[in-house]
């Protein structure tokens, strides 16, 4: 048949993309199934959309040439219409509120988890498909809203095992900052040098982590001349202002009460910076009478969390427990969830304003924390595996594979082609905590012989003073055949922890 | 700001896509964790690949001009080689396992959920996006892999509530069918004469679903003319050949011993017909050894399954009971998933045939049978829903909402901005059982006032001698604030059915 020489395509996952196999997909799993339970507990419901939208939907990234290329991926539909991969799932949920408003309850308070693309350059852990979780409440102009996100993420990571003191959840109002802006005279108007004044501000203040309070206040002033010489012209603040805005992002403190105190005096009689540090004060005061203290959620004025799109409250959640960087320095493991206060989002479609706030976790992110956290715990159990020492016997074995499910226990039948000694090697592999062996002796004598595969691993974490209950525990049995599923539950029952 | 026109994009989902509200939503996240539980108890295992394969890895759909949008959504790579979103679950695991050949267990044995996408003509029901359940068996030359996949379908089902008899797992070989084709001279060769009426009487077949016995008789003979007069040239088969290949495709039977028999005698001593009736018995031995009767899994040759791909057995699960088609005619639900042996898949990549055998759930049509099966089922509880009629009482009601949450209380807070009468609507619309409502008349009682938002709904359904019964339960009433907690629980318990 085959008289032309055989195309062989390479086996590779495309570049910036990944395979995730059982252990990452069963923590992730585990992961979600806990946030979910955390928002259903709120009143929020499920929500998916599709992974494409109309291009034009998307707002920021309309194609603008034959092969609109930046930051998503996008393809001509037939009917020439742009389509594109949707790259968060906030846009999505500003083109499903425009399309469905008069028939959605209001407000609308959905979650939705799933993949996202990007089509950026790859790079280590940083793929083109990644995961997010999104919790949003559309048409709500309380900051009752913006208060609960809050508690719902705190409750969420703590719902995932990660500690209080590990995490905290930090809030910011983009009117305060707003404010202070105004107070030194580089808040409003199109004058292109106020404009620049204003994003330069703002950059700096976004500088904070990486380059500290120093970096920040020469970023506000001269310039800042980074260690590769490289000069970037500052914002020419006079000392008065740059010490105002360093006040400002310095505020932050596990005691709400003092924060909002100090952002009042720092906003002076600016209207929109007094409206902003109403708006956490109304924060704490709802925090705190649903017993939300400042260890879990604090004020910080440093959060900044992008330059656009914010309208009011900016959210972001930390994990503060201490991990080691690229360079062995220890680092705050940092920002795993974020969002905030989008007013402004649906009206691209609607005209008008729809009051709307939510965070997105990224999922990737919290993983990579869960298995930092996590690292003690063990690999999950593989299932129980039957071996096939005679193919003439397949339906005996079926038959103990089958007994073994039916009571509960996960069990599999060997199903490759090998021998013995590879099939111990494919239970090991799969982490199988029992092997069940039935060779012609077995089946002569009635019985069956369980290998216990964790037990190697299990004795040589014992303490050695535990000689004689070592001994007590033989790796292999036989048992009769009648009792291959007690049996098998005893041996399992080992690997509780002795006490 | 905003001197030139605003351009104000339509909202609308794509063209052949669609949203999932929180009903479906909920429904395949329970269906999906109950499928799930079933493979992993037979010892699968989760995988996850990304959602886009390099095109040529694709195979079938390789881009032959600019835009290929032949059957696949597709594009070019920064790097120029071309991106396809994956259109089944099957060819990725093919590319993964030979990449990944040499680390991975053998047999690998993975289950993947997940979106496929198709660049195909949509029309009602048919999207082009679409959800796949699929579980394999790679490296298992063996055909207990074939019948564990029998039983581990059936089991799902069940799992899913499809009572037995309400479902059947139907299993053929290709085998036996290149058999019945070589008895009659149109197996093998590139005659492309031969190869054409291979092909005629392959496709014959394959309509025996919509034809009829008598339909596919005449497509192997002469031909057929179809209703709006166009006529199908047939395979010219003889009468003897004819009644051979019928013989052949009414050979199905809850008896599986009988239709090997049958079928022996229609392959006579075809050696391909031998071995795939060989294949049957062995999968009918284990199947019987596994308590698996011709009730749950039979066999049934006119299950044909596409012309290519698969090499041995091939499997269909199909829901049995009736529903009415879009005439009013009764028809049986039909094929829900579908898949077999493919030994071929892997060899495109490594040159080497590697065993594998896969069924995929069609999980948009396996909720469509459960949403018929389940129509009695109420939709699913809203959260109870604490009323805000006083603002400045609202850290009083995230206390209430809190307390509710801590008792285990799906509980939320109204977030929007509306009067009394729209809050107690927007409950409705969630489908909220209980309304915590406090206004200035409770706070000054000390109390707060539940309203049963189901009891109108469930009292219409209660026959209507339940009459004391129902004056017994009053749609509201009021209770100390410090009862809150146990008086919503005791409104929630009266939603169990009355004995």
């Amino acid at each position: 048949m085959a008289k032309k020489k055989t195309f062989r395509p390479k086996a590779r996952v495309p570049r910036g993309l990944r395979d995730q196999f059982a252990g990452d997909v069963m923590a992730r799993q585990a992961a979600l199934d806990t946030i979910r339970a955390v928002y259903d507990s709120y009143g929020f419901e499920p929500l998916e959309t599709s992974a494409f939208e109309y291009a034009d939907a998307l707002g920021k990234f309309l194609p603008d040439s034959d092969r609109p290329n930046e930051g998503v991926f996008a393809l001509r539909d037939d009917d020439d219409q742009w389509l594109a991969l949707r790259y968060d799932l906030t846009a999505p949920l500003a083109r499903l509120v425009a399309e469905h408003f008069d028939a959605l309850p209001k407000p609308f308070r959905r979650y939705q988890f799933g993949p996202v693309w990007r089509n950026e350059k790859p790079g280590p852990g940083r793929y083109r498909e990644f995961f997010q979780f999104d919790v949003d409440t559309v048409g709500a102009p309380v900051m009752a809203a913006d208060a609960e996100l809050c508690m719902v993420l705190s409750d969420a990571l703590e719902a995932l095992g990660i500690a209080r003191g590990d995490y905290m959840v930090r809030v910011n109002n983009r009117k305060i900052l707003n404010g202070v802006l105004e107070t030194i005279g580089a808040a409003h108007g199109d004058d292109p040098e106020i404009a620049q004044k204003r994003l330069t501000i703002l950059r700096a203040v976004d500088k904070l982590d990486r380059l500290g309070v120093e970096g920040v206040r020469l970023l506000l002033g001269a310039g800042r001349r980074d260690e590769s010489g490289d000069f970037t012209e500052g914002a020419h603040l006079s000392e008065d202002q740059i010490a105002q805005v360093i006040a400002f992002i310095e505020a932050g403190d596990p005691d709400r009460a003092k924060v909002c105190a100090t952002l009042r005096a720092l906003v002076g009689d600016s209207a929109v910076g007094c409206e902003g540090v109403a708006e956490l004060e109304e924060i704490d005061h709802l925090l705190s009478a649903a017993g939300f203290a400042g260890d879990r959620v604090c004020f910080d004025p440093s959060v900044v969390r992008g330059l656009g799109y914010y309208t009011g409250p900016v959210i972001e959640a930390e994990l503060t427990f201490e991990v080691l960087d690229e360079k062995g320095n220890k680092v705050q493991f940092g920002s795993v969830a974020g969002g905030g206060r989008y007013d402004d989002l649906v009206k691209r479609f609607k005209g008008v304003e729809v009051p709307a706030t939510g965070v997105s976790i990224g999922v990737d992110r919290l993983l990579a924390a869960l298995r930092l956290l996590n690292s003690d715990t063990a690999q999950p159990a593989g299932p129980v595996i039957v071996l096939v020492l005679d193919a003439a016997k397949m339906g005996d074995y079926q038959k103990m594979v089958g007994e073994l499910r039916a009571a509960g226990i996960r069990a599999e039948l060997y199903l490759g082609g090998s021998g013995m000694r590879a099939q111990l090697k494919y239970a090991d592999k799969r982490h199988a905590p029992i092997a069940v062996i039935a060779g012609e002796d077995e089946f002569a004598a009635g019985e069956v012989t369980l290998k216990d595969l964790l037990l190697g691993s299990r004795l040589s974490a014992e303490i050695s003073d535990n000689k004689a209950w070592r001994e007590d525990q033989p790796a292999q049995i036989s048992v009769p055949r009648a009792e291959l599923v007690a049996a098998v539950r005893d041996m399992l029952a080992r690997d509780l922890p002795a006490v």
